[in-house]
């Protein structure tokens, strides 16, 4: 029954979040076409959409509007999707494929591709902070949110953990500094997502503080996963390669804390992320869901 | 008198806003040394900064707090820097040279200068929705402001300008899309300033009008006089090669319009920027001055 109930909610909410991502790219749009287009390629290309869902379901759970938080949702993925396109770069990763296509400047080019992340990161702003969208929410509500976004995202959060990653590249590095890596490059934006949401909602500050440990937690717990699906899975269950981390070199949790205590860690931090949620009360039982099945993916 | 009057007040902004800029990018801070240095490096290297001071005159001559209009100035500064360090990325302009000195990527690297053009232009989100920004000037000013910047420096401005100018090249343009472009590129942040600075001095619908007619004269005059100094300037004047417009076959004001008709368009919309601030009476004095120096400007 729980189940069904949050499956049709991820359904609803993914269903809210597709459609507004599209009315900030109508394809009508036939100024700067190739822009455009290679905007929506990559903003468009599907995912889990685990930023936004998050940002709803916090509001949804504090008693908020989730329509009023929608541009907000659709914002978080605009950045994740422009930090997708730079770091897939030739100066970059040099990725060739994402998601199992052709990366965003093997089919643009990558001065078209540079832009197209550039618009992107700027278009978050946009949508968040246009008439409409801050009159739905109050002033206030509508810059903190906006305001939580950029400080995650920026040269101390996301932007930051790139850097680190960039120095860390076929280097040995401790497992402290992977953690302070992802806590930056992937963890601050799911840590903003679930305070945005609480932002929205109207939270108390306890919700505020709680949601926070919750997406510190989960935002961990994921990557750990990941490390541990590269050495577990295999190639078609995962959809892309297995064993490229040490085909790669690369320092992963499963490489530094072996594969028994990466699991078990793993496990610690959705337990902790289940019980940050106290105080949301019946209203946490999406959320709870959610880490329990992130923690339980196969890809 | 004028002149001095007008000489003292451009030495306060400039001091005003190099002394923040830097508060924003404290050298001790050495988490992300690299990072933060590639982001020095471009954002305190100088430049006249037109930008932020439309906004803090703007402000001003709206009846405005200029103190708290600062993170604002300062914000569009960044964007203005970010652009210009990915412009002169290999995949795009690919120039070694800016300002006399060697450019972000030939310093830093292009990964570095990708990820710094990022973070600065996160970082003027950061700073413009930052608690006490917000609490300086009301939420609601501080998103209207906010907003502008995001509009007018993203797919529909001045992301969208630099398409048009990655498609122009090395191809025979109009003078319409070689306005077009400019009006993206440049013009679309010189109007966002002046708009900007009414919105956080509480400027009323009139003078809102007046500050966009006179940041769309002023922007494209800039652009043309650019264009005029290319071929009447010399090297040492202009402090970078003259003709190079020429040498690159480049569609200018200049070559579209024949030098004569390119002067006298300049002095028309120079006057047109002056009528346009009847509105604000003597409070214009300044930036009257303004326009006629960027226009009578010999570098």
């Amino acid at each position: 029954m729980v189940n069904r109930m949050t499956d049709n909610q991820q359904k609803e909410y993914l269903s809210l979040i597709e459609k507004q991502l599209r009315t900030y790219l109508p394809e009508e749009d036939l100024s700067q076409a190739d822009l455009f287009n290679a905007m929506r390629y990559s903003l468009l290309a599907g995912g889990k959409r685990i930023r936004p869902t998050l940002i709803l379901e916090f509001c949804r759970a504090c008693g908020g509007n989730v329509n009023a938080a929608l541009p907000f949702a659709c914002a978080i993925e605009m950045i994740h999707t422009y930090s997708l396109i730079h770091d897939d770069l030739p100066c970059m990763d040099n990725d060739d494929m994402r998601r199992g296509r052709p990366s965003n400047h093997k089919v643009f080019g990558e001065d078209i591709a540079l832009l197209a992340g550039d618009a992107l990161l700027t278009m978050a702003f946009e949508v968040m902070l246009q008439k409409e969208a801050v009159e739905a929410l109050g002033a206030q509500r509508a810059a903190q949110a906006a305001g939580i976004l950029a400080a995650a995202a920026g040269a101390h959060g996301m932007v930051g953990g790139q850097v680190i990653d960039l120095m860390s590249e076929g280097r040995a590095i401790s497992l402290d500094t992977l953690k302070t890596m992802d806590e930056c490059k992937t963890g601050a934006l799911i840590v903003a997502a679930a305070k945005m949401g609480c932002v929205l909602g109207g939270a108390n500050d306890e919700q505020l503080t709680a949601a926070e440990n919750y997406g510190k937690a989960i935002g961990l717990a994921f990557q750990i996963v990941d490390d541990i699906l590269d050495v577990t899975s295999d190639t078609q269950t995962l959809g892309k390669p297995v064993g490229s981390d040490i085909g790669n070199d690369k320092c992963t949790y499963v490489s530094l804390m072996g594969l028994d205590n990466a699991e078990k860690t793993a496990a610690e931090l959705t337990g902790a992320a289940v019980s940050a949620l106290d105080c949301f009360g019946e209203q946490a039982g999406y959320l709870i869901q959610l880490a329990q099945e992130l923690a339980a993916r196969k890809n």
